[in-house]
């Protein structure tokens, strides 16, 4: 069988003991005390890294919020607190799990296309800041505050007339769900602020999942141009601009780290000249996958090793139902292997080819096709990368009746 | 824009004061009795319609299982266990559901390539039948069993040589993880029933989402020619043989019901000409999709109307996070429009061109492109249908922190 490819494995992860080891325990130590496999298991250290790494490369006056979606697991939520400027969330559902943290809503925005009445009296009664994304929106958001006696927190995301280049997922340049299209902003603006609201200023998300500095920081000068043309129309100064994020991790053979020493360069360029409107303006991005993506492994046993057609296949008992991205079965066309590794024997070499599948009783439940592993038997840990962000929550866990994986931070 | 067309609504959905009916009641009336939307409604009256047909249709000796991962729902499960002769499930979570609605496991057979130690204890402990998928697992089964002291039911999955044609997924004909090789089997029964297993029979599962009755008469011939050789060859008749499944439902623009009569008749035919080896075998199918598919509705509410760049988006407070499959992103590779309907204004005529879309903050949260509707606004109800399988626990429920939807059965 003809080799496929693997993805990269993310800096940081070593061996002990001859297995892979995460936050300086072996995968069967972790799986030991996790109690079970399937296992995502979180490493504070590469949080800690990837965070100090964004400081040193960014300026200072760029703050960082994280994006609760890529990966709301209380114990990362309670850790990301410590490293991050503020939170976004995407439902009222997340803004309770920022509570439930201890997390003051005034660190929080809320962005999301379809909010229904009940989230925007969540999110106003707490103090949280809403991105609005419609003027119909905007209407009920003034309606609920009026009734709770409350001063609405109030920005507005923008739907740009321009993309993020190269972006795994576009989020402007053309007709968009999202934000509301830019010439209209100006007077949105002014009716929310004549109707009361706490004006907060604008959220510009141009994509996601961009590996191009070049890309990014070309989205960013136009982020940065619309923004201050738009605080010019509306004739009021921008209290905050949420730059959004966009910025990718390697998942695929080839792929390579975004290179974040140009990104901050430019931004810090772009800054030492801003335009007069934005000169009080506080900035900030909004990343998720690109904060946690790197800092998650996702571990699964081998249950079964058989051989059909003359093709190995190893049965581990994770899958799709908490991979879904890594089968290949959300947002990509052509299946890639995500970067794999047979975790109890991290350090051996390579001498087999295998598909490593998982449990569910569908051809749709692939975790590597084709993989050049060392060989791995009944028993062993198999590692799937990337798998911090967009893992457990981004699939559909009740599919089949195994139930969720476990969760844990080290 | 240009519309786009959306798959045929299925047959018996009616209209009541203007509104979609569901069993009788209308959209709004399911919604207050919910409580909430988003909401699923499976009709009980479809699902019995659907099984009288198959019963009419089918030769009396033709036993109908349920396929319990389509829709694990416990109304659900209660409701099919009238109905049909047997279950089949996919993990011991589902067998779990099935021993909570008091349904006997002897009446239960469970596939699955990466069945957990502690799952097949589950269910030889229960008496039901597992369908052994490889050497390896027989191996663990039997131990199991003796340690258990008692006798394991064991049928054999058969990874058959050849495919259901133009099925949506193909589970057989070449190299699979699903079952064993067929060449195989005659020595892994052999081994099985030496070991002390209770013998029943062969597994021979062939693809699924099939249209065409050709391609299924087609399968199901030669499903009938292999386990009659494997009988042979075992030396040992069969007690049971699972012929499998695969029949579809139209989901999209052109799709044609299956030809149910020619499917019946064609069996009919085969089944009076048995070879000699399956005398007595007692037949079944195993169907899921087939049977509750078209019984379900997802019912969810416009949130937001709005434009962008001269397109109009219809927000709503459903989305991928219960239905995944009609956003495009399971297993399709090009996005094609499931059947909807605005369903509080069921009758009216259509005159408008809208983008219905999932209140999560992702462009893949699209439910249906340019569709050709009534006039919806905030506050009205979208029905999607063929939203009875691989709908609920088919989808990642917690993405983004909305959690699950609603379900009901009338």
């Amino acid at each position: 069988m003809k080799t496929k490819p693997a993805g990269p494995i993310p800096s940081g992860y070593e061996a002990r003991d001859g297995e892979l080891a995460i936050g300086g325990q072996t995968a069967t130590s972790l799986v030991e005390t996790a109690g079970r496999t399937p296992l995502f298991v979180y490493s504070k250290k590469h949080l800690d890294r990837r965070m100090a790494d964004l400081r040193a490369a960014l300026p200072q006056r760029i703050g960082v919020n994280y994006a609760v979606k890529a990966n709301p697991h209380p114990a990362v939520i309670a850790h990301m607190d410590s490293l991050v400027d503020g939170f976004d969330v995407a439902s009222s559902g997340e803004l309770a799990k920022l509570e439930d943290a201890g997390i003051d809503a005034s660190r929080v925005s809320f962005a999301g296309p379809g909010k229904r009445d009940d989230e925007l009296e969540a999110a106003i009664s707490a103090g949280a800041t809403l991105n609005c994304e419609s003027e119909g929106e905007g209407e009920r958001a003034l309606a609920i505050a009026q009734r709770l006696g409350k001063a609405p927190r109030i920005a507005i995301r923008v739907n740009p007339d321009f993309e993020l280049k190269g972006s795994g997922m576009k989020m402007g340049g053309g007709a968009k769900p999202f934000g509301v299209d830019a010439e209209r902003v100006p007077a949105l603006a002014r009716m929310l602020i004549a109707g009361g609201a706490h004006w907060r200023g604008l959220h510009i998300f141009t994509g996601s999942q961009a590996l191009s500095a070049d890309a990014i920081i070309e989205a960013q000068g136009n982020v940065i141009d619309l923004a201050a043309r738009l605080a010019d129309e509306i004739g009021e100064g921008l209290p905050k601009l949420n730059m959004g994020g966009g910025f990718g991790i390697p998942y695929f053979p080839g792929d390579e780290p975004l290179d974040l020493d140009a990104v901050g360069q430019a931004l810090d360029e772009r800054i030492s000249d801003l335009p007069d409107s934005l000169h009080d303006t506080e900035l900030c991005l909004e990343l998720g996958r690109y904060l946690v993506g790197e800092a998650g492994v996702y571990l699964c046993r081998v249950i079964d090793r058989k051989v059909s057609h003359g093709v190995t296949y190893l049965v581990t008992d994770g899958g799709l139902h908490h991979q879904l991205a890594a089968s290949g079965n959300f947002g990509t066309v052509v299946r890639r292997n995500y970067p794999v590794a047979i975790a109890s024997c991290f350090e051996r070499e390579a001498d087999d080819v295998v598909n490593v599948v998982g449990c569910l009783c569908t051809p749709l439940d692939r975790l590597a096709d084709a993989a050049f592993l060392p060989r791995a038997d009944v028993g062993d840990l198999v590692a799937v990368f990337c798998a911090g962000a967009y893992g457990a929550t981004a699939s559909p866990q009740n599919f089949l009746g195994h139930g969720p994986a476990a969760e844990m931070l080290v």
